[in-house]
């Protein structure tokens, strides 16, 4: 049965700019940390990861929309959703909600590299751990 | 005739992460800059266009391709590109540079609003001087 | 009886720079994430103050030291002791550590003021809350 | 004839936050960009000294006063002082200015440190740049 990752972000002073609402870049931030958290949960964390498999994330694609402004002190939470695993690349859906409204979306593609920047095969623990919470695109 | 807008930025630590590389929400900070840059050349900066105006710019979409990494102290190039100006929108394309060498390429769409985030007509020198740098789409 | 505020800040690649470790200047938003938790837990959030009080607080001296580095996936714990409490500033001492360990300590002098800067005597509700976390100086 | 390094900083959305002033933690990244740039126009930077000395520079001890704050769109300029240069340490007085009114101050120790973090005697090349921006502690 799959399932929707959900992580907390409170806002705080550093997050927004003087338009007064969320600095855009930063919901990219917001999203990485939810990511960090769901393998952290199944088991893995970066520094885990390159000691046992030399091997790291990195964001290669970002598509983001961005609907309708966070503010100082709300509370969101980062759904994440795994779309599809291939050999070594993972690619996600995050949505960033306050109360259930949906204020950003992003759709990730996330690569598997070494320490020099070369595809790596995903390690079996990560695989298993993104099963977890796989959807089938029709859903999304 | 068109032109494309370049803005220099050095990378320093702050814009780097654990993995030695800039890390990928910055790109979009970096772009920031340079938009802003091409307007103030033009005669406009933000504090102008809210006064005179009453409007913000915000970011609702950024397409956002990573290629290669930039690192610590290198001297990178943002040239933007105007790829169609609606009534109350722009659609840039923005690209960030290392000697030529494309490291990371953003689609954006920038929505004209007021403080109460509605939308706004494009303010007529900020229309005039994006012509300044608007190409056709084929040339992309 | 005084207390110590704590409060947990997971490390991620944002927080981190090529040198592998935390970036010095945030630990200042760490800092400041805690003084917004401490507050918040009594009662008082950032745009409840301002709507009810007009006040906001400001940052007027930041003494750091910064002893052993913190390190990408580190789990810290940001501990604040209230030093001293006058008219319209507050004197926080704020100590993050790892597993006990010091990393980094603050002394930190806040100001009260409104909209346009001026002090402003702090508001009752956040004396009342402050004064639960006071210690007196010689047990620093 | 002891001199002043001077690098300007321009004010962005980035470096403000929802007080519509820029976030105090940030000045210590102007601070540390203008370092930098004093730095490389002695001929060294980061990626320089790692590779021929196996050398980093870490920020051991920051004392800031914020006592004006900086606004989107301003110019400021930052002002190094090199107060005192020991073995393996550096004492840097930083100020940042708009139009000359002073809006923060910053007293740095500046430890250098192997990538153990171990401290490391200062590389001749910068001993030699930093007597150019030296004063006798009087005239600060």
């Amino acid at each position: 049965m799959p399932e929707v990752h959900r992580f907390p972000i409170r806002v705080y002073y550093e997050d927004t700019d003087a338009g007064g609402i969320v600095y855009h870049a930063n919901y990219l931030k917001f999203a990485e940390r939810a990511r960090t958290e769901m393998m952290r949960e199944s088991g893995s964390d970066h520094r885990g990861l390159m000691g046992a498999f030399d091997v790291v994330f990195t964001v290669s694609r970002c598509d983001a929309e961005f609907l309708r402004p966070a503010l100082l002190d709300d509370l969101l939470s980062v759904e994440t959703r795994v779309l599809e695993v291939g050999g070594a690349v993972i690619h996600l859906d995050q949505q960033i909600r306050r109360a259930g409204e949906l204020l950003a979306r992003l759709r990730l593609r996330i690569a598997c590299v070494n320490r020099q920047g070369r595809p790596q095969r995903l390690p079996e623990p990560v695989r298993a751990a993104l099963a977890h919470f796989r959807i089938s695109e029709e859903l999304v």
